[in-house]
């Protein structure tokens, strides 16, 4: 079986049998075949547990994978540690070609009954010969089909994390952290209703399948255009940089990475948690440098670069190709400032009008205070103008808009709102997701006023896959790393 | 008059005149003097307006301040620039002693007219001599004593922006950006119901009274704690200096200052906004060494870091003092790692336990995953046998508080909730917050989980003034300026 085959084995099974099944729902075991029957999971699910008779969800309970009489694609685990052995035994003999062991306590425990164990799986495989391993130590794999709102809800869902609310989407999850296929997931998805995701695959201790095979498997799949990646370790640094580099030549392909254990402290907590030995700082920059891959520092910031680059991907938005130069439009002299510190200090720039952009400006500005000549519009005065010549916003806007993105050396465009509910109508917002869908350069807006309101809107633009943020310094990083991934994919 | 005496008599006018008063409800004009009755202004409210006839608001309209029976002692100007300095010269006649000037059009435009506006104030004024001012180009200011929710709701309120949810509370906001007392204001508070002000004053173009002046006052108003400045050029960078270096020396006193306008492009949009001309790059870095104020690098930043100092002065908490070691509780091995880093990437460490500490956990854990040795606790299986037991997670919680909070070198705990309804009574947050408060450590929370329930438990915590975060950067950072304020304070 080919690596694409195997990784499609652990995505697509059409039977599984999840060992250590439990009726107490206060279980993990539980948990998880809630999850696979409440998200319509196609193929067959057999609980499995010794000590326990019956039915759950529908399903009748049996002591062992060998009493199972059709064929079975994957086993999931879910019992104690030390019984992991004996059991993987008997899905060697009864044929099952996968196994997603979520089961912690082997060598991340740093005990000898930890070490012992994770022998015993090396043995009993031969070396993953007999049967292919994801985890020990993980948190199962997500497929997500079709939008917990609709009817076909679901796909395949193996971890113990319950997801009631979700949507499909462009982006695919490796992760050494099981939180993304669990609290942090869920939580994401609720923070942005918006957000769509294609698989979430939890790896742990990856003794065998890594980020490697499922790297390798994504970039061949054309419904994944992100990959969120959590590492510890690299397990073969040279194949990453390799897979990474080769990404930069598949069109609608981004990788973004936060890797953990880069400090004393943080090596420490790898060891404890996934028993990897984290590479020192050195040669893990080398590594991320190499690779060209996209880095976040935080979880927050990988879901959040993640978001935007779906956003310009569902939009088919042209990258910045030439080399970050932008526009700002604001209501507040004070926030301009500020956003073009940070746009100088994230390497972007604020253009000089030619003539003709400018003279438009001019038009639409009073004359006792003219616009900037360069490229940071405080449009207040505009609009008391505009006002007063019961000109609508949104039409001032799309004039302002036509006027400095036609600029070549502007290529993307920071737009400042003031959201309140009494001014909803001066503003009109559908003409404004009209104008700026109908631009093929990114416009990013930054929202403040009333707290309803900003999620209102927010809510509108994120339906149409346009970013908007409250944080002008999120603003900016999201924005700089679509001229990072361009510059990366010119260099190939 | 002194220059306490004369904020004094810009937060706590008993007259004020508005300039610009207008009965057309789309402009600023009325705002203020909508803003300043809905917030029960106890003084007496005198629009004005020489082309505007009959009442509003009950309050009956003046062609002129020189139509005004009693005294007044401050004027607020919403009227073009153009006619500000006649209508200034009536004020000086009338004897009044402030003007609050919102209007904009001055150094600012860069334009000749701008200049020369500019250039009668100071004659007609005598440089500032017959009359103060705040602005040109300002927000005004809000004196907040009371909560909105209350039925003495109020104070003060200058601005154009109408507040309708407000706070009091113990910081105040000096800001060269208007939107500090208007839109981004009322976002932060609707933010974060929690968080509370005393002042916002904004300074504009500040060519009579700065930063300097406020800051004075402030330091010896004991109702404030917590100063949180936005300056785009200094007024006087010596006696700034002087100013938060004093401020280290008074108990229960922080300043937080964002600086505007660090770059080639800042420093053209400082000029455009507030017609201030920043200083250069090092001399920036220089007075902010100097001063030793906590430093932000957005409104986004200023504000959390606010916040997070004004929950620790209200519980009296006690700012770590020794360097920087913390304990973290998780549920997450990826998250503990992430922490881990972002810890030790601000220079703060997680020490070892003592025995007698390290025991207690030894107890608490399973033996087959036995906790680190150093302060990072994977809480999971600890909770896992918990549950066997049948003991609340909020006993297992205060059994690791004591036990950890008891070593020296700890001084600060971060700790990750994972939030659902479903388990809300296993963690008991009434339980949790009682033994959060019981410390005198600050205690920092991590949540993730369901939205809804993120939310709901982050209020219940922030209602206690205990900081929550859903972004481990930021809450590392909130928790790194702690230590900075300290250190600062013991050099003095």
């Amino acid at each position: 079986m080919s690596n694409n085959d195997i990784i499609n084995l652990f995505l697509n099974p059409k039977s599984v049998a999840v060992i250590g099944a439990s009726k107490n729902p206060l279980k993990g075991g539980n948990w998880i075949v809630n999850n696979l029957t409440l998200n319509n999971f196609k193929g067959e699910i057999y609980p499995i547990n010794p000590n326990t008779e019956g039915k759950m969800y529908g399903l009748e309970i049996k002591k062992s994978v060998l009493d199972i009489e059709n064929e079975v694609d994957l086993a999931i685990f879910y019992s104690p540690n030390k019984v992991v052995p004996e059991i993987l035994k008997e899905c060697i003999q009864k044929g099952i070609k996968g196994a997603i062991i979520q089961t912690a306590g082997f060598q991340e425990v740093g005990t000898d009954k930890g070490l012992e164990l994770r022998d015993q799986i090396l043995k009993i495989t031969d070396n993953f010969k007999k049967i292919r391993i994801v985890g020990p130590n993980c948190m199962g794999i997500t497929r997500f089909d079709n939008d917990s709102t609709s009817e076909e809800k679901g796909g395949f869902f193996s971890g113990f994390g319950v997801f009631n609310n979700y949507k499909r989407g462009n982006i695919a999850i490796i992760s050494q952290s099981g939180m993304l296929n669990g609290g942090y997931l869920m939580y994401i998805m609720e923070k942005y209703p918006d957000i769509g995701f294609r698989y979430s695959c939890t790896i742990g201790n990856k003794p065998d399948l890594s980020e490697i095979e499922f790297l390798e498997y994504f970039l061949e799949d054309s419904t994944v255009n992100v990959i969120a990646i959590y590492l510890e370790s690299f397990k073969d640094p040279r194949k990453f940089i390799e897979l990474c580099r080769k990404a930069k030549t598949i069109p609608k392909k981004t990788l973004i990475l936060v890797k953990g254990g880069l400090t004393s402290q943080g090596k420490k907590a790898t060891l404890s948690h996934t028993g990897s030995l984290a590479e020192n700082s050195q040669l893990t920059e080398a590594i991320i440098k190499q690779s060209g891959v996209i880095r976040a520092h935080s979880f927050h910031e990988l879901f959040q670069f993640a978001r935007t680059f779906s956003m310009m991907y569902n939009t088919g938005k042209q990258l910045p190709q030439k080399g970050g130069g932008v526009a700002i439009i604001v209501g507040s002299g004070g926030a301009g400032t500020i956003l073009a510190d940070l746009l100088m200090q994230h390497g972007l720039n604020l253009p000089l009008f030619r003539d003709k952009a400018y003279k438009t400006l001019e038009e639409i500005f009073p004359s006792w205070m003219p616009p900037n000549r360069f490229s940071l519009i405080d449009i207040w005065p505009a609009m008391e103008k505009a006002q007063k010549n019961n000109i609508n916003r949104s039409v001032l806007l799309k004039l302002v808009y036509d006027a400095i993105l036609g600029e070549p050396e502007i290529e993307g465009l920071f737009n400042m709102l003031f959201c309140s509910k009494r001014f909803r109508q001066q503003y009109n917002v559908d003409e404004m997701i009209k104008n700026t869908n109908q631009i093929s350069k990114p416009i990013f807006f930054w929202l403040i006023g009333e707290a309803k309101e900003v999620a209102y809107i927010s809510q509108l633009l994120a339906n149409n896959n346009i970013p908007s943020f409250t944080n002008l310094e999120e603003m900016v990083k999201n924005y700089w790393i679509l001229v990072q991934e361009s510059k990366n994919q010119n260099q190939n």
